[in-house]
């Protein structure tokens, strides 16, 4: 059956997968270069690798939210803003941002088509599991998207990579106090020289 | 220079430190147990065991929220309670219990004396240094008396054993977003088959 999963998810030891102060000029806030500075290394590190590998395999749609598409916050003022990624977005399949504000698709090169979700998270799943046709659903994120598919239980894997530091400010993924209904067990924890790799699996014992 | 310590706090990846429904049968509340399986583990594997010696070397005094001391909550009416730790506790030093409400020393045997402090967590530490005589301080918890040393910028060194667990509801040590005022620099990261284990220092660049 198919799955919704969360891939590299770079968190800081305080729980922040972005910086506060975000901007077009600086999306991910102040401070989150170092979040991902295992994922940018260059060379990369083989286990860091295989995991960014397996957030892509298997894949047949993406849901994010609306800060990750862009940095326009309420009714869309610049209707030719089509994401942070250029012509030939790194997705080549269906992708659903969550927004308030309608606004029609947008077909990019490459087989990746933006698709604007106003009538919730519920809605966005079915929609992303319909286009994928069989295969699983990316949750690519930003912090309070994965928050909110955690609260309502519909995530089924997620991987964190943990980087060393603490950030002391931005946005946490993890819902807060009681929020979460789901158990999770761990499958795999890997360290490597820049991130600690723990990947969940929801079960139902 | 005297510093201020804390060691061995396990948290969960969601960042709990103890668990919901804390009681006198289950001091650290639902699902802790987990958090603790590394320390409590028999035979200890030699690297955890490395952290829980660590936590007391140099260490002259510590300093514990009143919930760390006991489940007795608003005015003392237990006037037998004498910590968790049987007639002879583990501390072997002065240490220092934050409370709203007065109370006598406890004078145990083996050297630990339970001092009660009414009037705030610099009086505390000021207590706490005094009485440490030139070593450090160990600030033994729970989370929210931990988050308020951080939040008051006067924790010096923070060891964290990471357990790969989503607890989903507890007592969170880290401050909430913005509230960490001081900067903290990773200096190791070890991976054990029960936990990860980070270690933080404070740093002024």
């Amino acid at each position: 059956m198919a799955e919704l999963r969360v891939h590299n998810l770079a968190m800081s030891l305080d729980g922040y997968v972005a910086g506060p102060d975000q901007s077009e000029a600086d999306p991910l806030g102040r401070g989150a270069e170092q979040l991902h500075e295992w994922m940018f290394a260059s060379p990369r590190h083989e286990v860091d690798d295989r995991f960014v590998v397996a957030g892509d395999e298997g894949i047949g749609a993406t849901i994010m939210g609306r800060n990750m598409f862009g940095p326009i916050r309420g009714p869309w003022t610049d209707e030719d803003w089509r994401g942070w990624w250029g012509a030939n977005p790194p997705y080549h399949h269906p992708v659903f941002v969550l927004t308030h504000h309608p606004h029609d698709p947008i077909e990019m090169q490459g087989g990746t088509t933006f698709h604007f979700v106003t009538d919730g998270i519920e809605s966005a799943l079915d929609r992303a599991y319909g286009a994928a046709g069989g295969a699983d659903v990316r949750l690519g994120g930003g912090a309070s998207t994965v928050q909110q598919y955690l609260r309502a239980g519909l995530v089924d894997e997620m991987h964190v990579a943990v980087a060393p530091i603490l950030l002391g400010a931005g946005e946490r993924p993890f819902p807060e106090d009681g929020e979460l209904p789901e158990r999770y067990e761990c499958v795999e924890v890997v360290q490597t020289p820049a991130a600690v790799h723990l990947r969940f699996r929801r079960y139902s014992g």
